[in-house]
């Protein structure tokens, strides 16, 4: 990721903490281990971030939008460029979980050969860091013009706030939930929820529970 | 390079030949180093080639042209399309030797982090490859197996519904609606609203109009 420009590595829940195994194996790049953030859960990892991708050999049922990665590029550029990018990477034996894939707003995936299409994690990071470096490069910064997006804890405490009004309106029931929140995480996937909207969405949600 | 679909793989004068250890490493691409052939000198190894591409970080003098490797993919997919193209990648330790260099008809390099630009050997053949299997496939690889988007006509309902709703909640003042209807259909209009899911919207908003 350092050969790519990119600094900042989240490790969420790693069996092993960087040791002076990694260190002799980063060659140079230990600046970057010695500042990696540990984390228990993806979502702390993902705090701050505007849009966290996910990197995946397959599409899963109700997931987000899945997008060649050399398509995506542009988007990951502008991204990195003006807001806070989060490429999330699975483990190197299983990938991603569902529940992994469903915090991540966008799918990308690197176009194998598809008799042998399990590259191992380095070589999906480095493939994934060179488009992303050369769409940075090549992407002009539209940054100014375009309304802040909301971060992604806050589109979390979105989702929190939906579903108690749709229990409280009973169209959700807890008990059978069946796969409705899935669902809405995907439609809103899509959007990326500016911060005026996420106030105006949770507005409208005060007030349905406020209702009655 | 099997991930990428490639192949056909020359060592030139090897320390080692493979053995136990690369084919444990190899996990599953035995094929590849089962089928490679070793040769004494790079001449042999490029014979029936008929475009040799060096991978270096820098130019020589008196060198072959040096491109950035993304400017010479589609002349790379274009040889490997219609004739002999060989990838030259150098020792792990030094790179390729100015005599080396001086067997390839042309240069690429991969822009790296000018701070940090020694890709390991096995990363810059993840790179490489990788831009010469984009550059080969011309056919896109994803069907369009997406779920059937819902018509403006049905989407204009859902907003009608929408705003109904709302000033049921007192959240919409019709008498002053400002600009709320507007910031939510530009939100919705990124989405792509599909079928399925205007109609869980929809039944939301029945609920909130229901409820009291």
């Amino acid at each position: 990721m350092k050969t790519m420009g990119i600094t900042q590595l989240y490790l969420v829940n790693p069996k092993k903490k960087p040791d002076a195994t990694s260190h002799a194996m980063a060659s140079g790049a230990t600046d970057v281990l010695d500042a990696c953030v540990i984390t228990n859960c993806l979502a702390d990892a993902l705090a701050g971030a505007t849009l966290a991708v996910g990197v995946t050999a397959r599409r899963r049922d109700l997931s987000p939008e899945l997008k060649p990665l050399r398509d995506a590029a542009p988007m990951l550029g502008q991204h990195a460029h003006s807001q806070g990018l989060a490429l999330v990477f699975g483990t190197e034996m299983s990938g991603l979980t569902n529940e992994e894939i469903g915090s991540c707003q966008a799918l990308v995936t690197i176009p194998a050969n598809p008799a042998y299409s399990s590259l191992n994690l380095a070589a999906a990071v480095q493939i994934v860091t060179y488009e992303l470096r050369l769409a940075c490069i090549d992407t002009p910064i539209f940054a100014s013009d375009l309304p802040p997006l909301a971060p992604i804890e806050d589109i979390e405490r979105f989702f929190d706030h939906l579903e108690r009004a749709l229990i409280h309106l009973k169209f959700l029931d807890p008990a059978q939930p069946k796969r409705l929140m899935l669902r809405l995480r995907r439609l809103f996937a899509r959007t990326r929820l500016e911060q005026e909207e996420v106030n105006i969405l949770r507005g409208i949600l005060s007030r349905i529970i406020k209702v009655d």
